[in-house]
């Protein structure tokens, strides 16, 4: 395991020798691609990332597993897979993907991959700033016992806008300690309020946490309108995306004191040294690692290898969210 | 509100003029009389801290609600109180209230007044370990966006040793992020494991989570012997008493690099500044707020409240920890 190292351009076979493979999927990270042979996905593999010069057998590609973190594929380097019909992504976010998708091609999301993990830091997030784990640190540097009283998450209104796999888990969670939450989804459905009820919500949210996908219609959701309507000492959570959330807009309320706020994600990304909201009163910072934890790899590897079964078999695919124009 | 200001030991009657009041209770915190007087409880009240000057009609008193926090009764002044019948705490922990109990005395504990509260602070303190948000926290004070590789709760073994109300809560929440988890009680039955148990579930348990009374026999529990069954990497977490812990045997497991502790209590307490576990690797420590909210004081009035009409009706009291002797 050595995810540091140089990329190395070449193409694997994760085929029985003498195996009839149809099927050549191409992708940027190459343990993922181990850990499918040791699954024993019957296909060819040819490693690129996007950038680099492109290996032979490129063009017999038909499924682009697009890697994560320091390992993803670049969208500009979609043109020389001709034969390409699906792309599976990693991430539960797909936005930036979506004005490179070519026509007809399939694009399926991570879902699940990172669900309990993204969940597990935006609790942590929002109980650190409720509970006061910043105050309670600086302290311990300083060898000083100071108590407060500090809020609670008991009996505060939640409103969780995100009702997918990260939301639900993250709802579950907070009404273990007795608060009630409101899901938000985009489309109202039963226990689910629609987005167009935000308006009405927002005066009662003293909790309000984002697990929702990046598209043009939640683009900068979170602005001055939407802040301000909060009651005072309200928190905001996004572990997200950044867009979500007009930043200037929340460094304003930041910096007036009225809110609190727990970014795993931000807008810009990374944030620049020289950027306001680090700085700013109130707000906890991290570097968008919800789903980045030691153990992502396993479930990516178990869910690509159930998709590419599918394909395979011409079943159903999982975790779709743009079918290609032709579909 | 003002929790600040010094004692002042006087008589409050919190019943309606005329009213027949065959009750007198006793206690050092006015704020939580005036919460019952706004409930209706019909009794009259002195308030008395067992330390100061000893008041007027202090004979009367036949139940005692004994405080929280930095308004506590002093077990020394239960001399002064000879019809005495019940002892109400604010606290689930009553350890240092047995050798004081009178003969003929009914020790009540505070469970549920702070419950959710400590299990959102156990949970809080597990989720900063696991997730490093104190290396996140200190990125954040130098303006540094820097992702890590870092652990996750799915999939960790957790052994949740008490099984009250605090430690099912924390088992439920630490479940929602897909943790299995073994609940240990001081007896075994259906779902829990008793504490005999632990010599053979100590070495699985990557989390360690302590929510049980201090009593002698959980004295020093975790000590050399468990800490070192525990398997590379695991997390002591504590939010019931700091002697359930030998601290000695603590921080030289810190010391090496073993494993990781987040503590909401400590022995002694409040830690002394020159105290090695301030400064140790892999340590949180919170001041003993677990249950040191904002909000605990009106649940703390809603069960005294019921508890004294069960106490004027004649009914079974609830959250007896201690029968007399006479019982």
């Amino acid at each position: 395991m050595s995810p540091e190292r140089a990329f190395d351009s070449k193409a694997v076979t994760v085929s029985e020798p003498g195996a009839a493979n149809e099927l050549t999927i191409c992708g940027p990270d190459e343990e993922l691609l181990r850990g499918l042979q040791k699954r024993g996905v019957n296909c060819e593999v040819v490693l690129w990332d996007g950038r680099s010069e492109p290996p032979a057998g490129l063009e017999a590609a038909r499924v682009l597993i697009a890697g994560y973190a320091d390992k993803t594929f670049a969208p500009s380097g979609l043109v020389r897979l001709p034969r390409l019909e699906v792309i599976q992504l990693i991430s539960a976010g797909y936005d930036e993907w979506l004005p490179a998708l070519p026509e007809g091609v399939v694009l399926a999301n991570g879902r699940g991959v990172h669900g309990a993990s993204t969940a597990e830091l935006a609790v942590a997030g929002v109980l650190a700033l409720v509970r006061g784990l910043p105050f309670y640190l600086s302290e311990q540097a300083a060898h000083r016992w100071s108590p407060q009283h500090r809020g609670e998450i008991a009996g505060r209104n939640v409103l969780m806008i995100g009702s997918g796999d990260i939301g639900t888990r993250i709802a579950q969670a907070l009404e273990v300690f007795g608060a009630p939450v409101t899901l938000v989804g985009r489309k109202a459905r039963a226990g689910v309020a629609g987005i167009e009820s935000l308006p009405e919500l927002l005066p009662q949210a003293e909790i309000v946490v984002l697990a929702l996908p990046h598209t043009p219609q939640t683009d900068q959701l979170v602005d001055r309108h939407f802040l301000s309507a909060l009651p005072d000492g309200a928190i905001v959570a996004n572990v997200a995306r950044g867009r979500i959330i007009d930043t200037a807009a929340l460094v304003s309320h930041l910096r007036a004191g009225r809110i609190s706020a727990f970014l795993d994600v931000t807008d810009p990304e990374p944030l620049p040294p020289e950027h306001p909201l680090w700085a700013m009163p109130n707000v906890i910072i991290t570097p968008h690692v919800g789903g980045g934890t030691e153990r992502w790899r396993e479930r990516a590897v178990a869910l690509i290898a159930d998709q590419l079964e599918r394909f395979i078999d011409h079943r159903p695919l999982i975790n779709v969210v743009a079918p290609g124009s032709g579909d």
